[in-house]
């Protein structure tokens, strides 16, 4: 590893399914757009009910990439 | 959306399979006493253990909900 | 329960497919030179990210065993 | 002061035109109930936004009351 | 342990004498309404000061219990 | 609601006059490039002081808006 | 700006008004003693409630003033 | 109560005996020069060992008092 | 103090009455193994309710000792 | 200083000798995209290891500038 | 040791070379007006920037020390 | 990476220079014993305090490594 500099952004992926889900819909959205994503961090696990069951996970992560020079 | 007021309640919701399901079974057991149950935060994730394997997720959470006038 | 002793070490368990995966690994690998293991909680979930896709989800607990007189 | 009992129950107030506003809002409906409310202590202020205003501020508090005998 | 769902409260209890005996008194007030208290963590612990001397410890703790199907 | 990704960007604002007045240039300053704005969190309170009086509110908030396909 | 000291100390101001208000009250008091007060960060909010009403609004604040040679 | 404003201290009490004891220390002392302390909140507990016992408790705590006009 | 190095070690200590003697505890059983403990930290003070009544103190603390060469 | 809004972002710099030097790194490569950078504050500070021995300090920083009309 | 009292105050020290700096300076400045000065802690590490470089380093830490009878 | 598991230990290392020598020192030390270290981060920068400059600076950091089968 050079003495690279990485930037974080911060996102919210939702999935009707599961968190592991929502985490995925939030970097493939990411990855877009940005190709060099390269680690992740969970930030927050919320949700919406609807009818007494989870309508939609919502989680937060943020995101790392490397700025390239 | 009026100028509502809304209660938030802590649970802990248990499973021997995910969190996701250890969040079902909290909200759902909160939804028969209360219909108006709009969303949730993940507060913690605990678990018990027995013989080397997760024996229950234990999930802690906050669940909002409306109070009606 | 007597007035016991308890310690707690923190590890990281990887999986490619999810939390809950992970935390059985770590559990299962501690569980190898631990057997009184008892309770676990998530302090961090994070994960790296090859090719837009989530590699390996990295989730870190405090795991919590009694230690024996 | 006598050696009492208090109880701590979490509301969000919502309004249109300011944080005082949302907090009044949720005690005020809260004692439509409970009569013998204390303090209070902001959480956490948020909002929802439409057309680029703040639509809704959400401000979550603790607020507390006596438990008599 | 069934896959059951607890309820966490947040009480204040206050005393005279020490951290202990504060949080006796909470758990005390809260078992006259409901038998199935689990457990409880220590949340906060301040007090009121008059003529130099504590007057009274405030220890604010969550308490969990079992909510029975 | 379809299983959207947001992004959370983190700004501050200021005002010469009140908390909300700060928040709101915040937002109506980043509804000039984004237009799906949703919601905000206030994360930081500050201010500088002149000649004993408050000069600027700065209040830190994540705005949290849609990211289109 | 030199390489000056500065020195935080931490106030509660208090208002029956509003949250500004409070922090101004405490503002203005401590500049009567500290003529070079530089900037304030508000710690928390809190308050006391009577008869189902806001009586002050009790905001604490951290107040940050250069130390002279 | 007026619009007071309040100044709060942040002071390490020890004692050989007690988290109780090593707070009153504190407030005792802090007592000797301010007469209006009103409230205390810990925010520390920690302590020495000698030879496998605790030496000291250190109890770090934030006192409030009124500042007079 | 030379450049020494100290590892610290997380431990549960259990008491049926007063958070001193759980920590008393766990220190005590560390010693057993571990002569050059200096110093520990409260980390998390909990507990397990019977009957209404507080069963064991469980007092998570952080104990940190000198690493010989 | 007008009602100016500002954006945070967050980085993480890189180097292989000292915090001050990834922190520079970090503003360095900013500097090249936003001339306007006015303030930073560190988040995290890490690194990764090779051959016990720091190998890289990894200082992740928030990064504030001036949003232009 | 005795039961003593230690009183905690903040400050900010700058510089324009290192955080190591800065602090040296917050605490060569207290040392001119209290001799009794034991231990620090660092709170939090800031700067400001010019051009794309650091101008001031500013670490906010908390100082301890003996408070005489 | 395959599905590893990693320990994360804590330790403090201290230096009478710099906050990264503190850090050397304790990873060096902690390499004696286990050779397969992988990354560190860094949890409280403290330090003593002798005749008004610092003595020693006292590092706390988290340092991970693999768990070998």
């Amino acid at each position: 590893m050079k003495a690279n500099v990485y930037k974080l952004i911060e996102l919210t992926g939702t999935s009707t399914t599961s968190i592991e889900d929502a985490v995925d819909h939030a970097i493939k959205r990411a990855h877009k757009t940005i190709k060099s994503l390269c680690w992740f961090q969970v930030v927050e696990t919320r949700g919406n009910i609807e009818k007494g069951r989870v309508n939609h996970w919502q989680v937060t992560l943020k995101v790392g990439f490397e700025v390239k020079d």
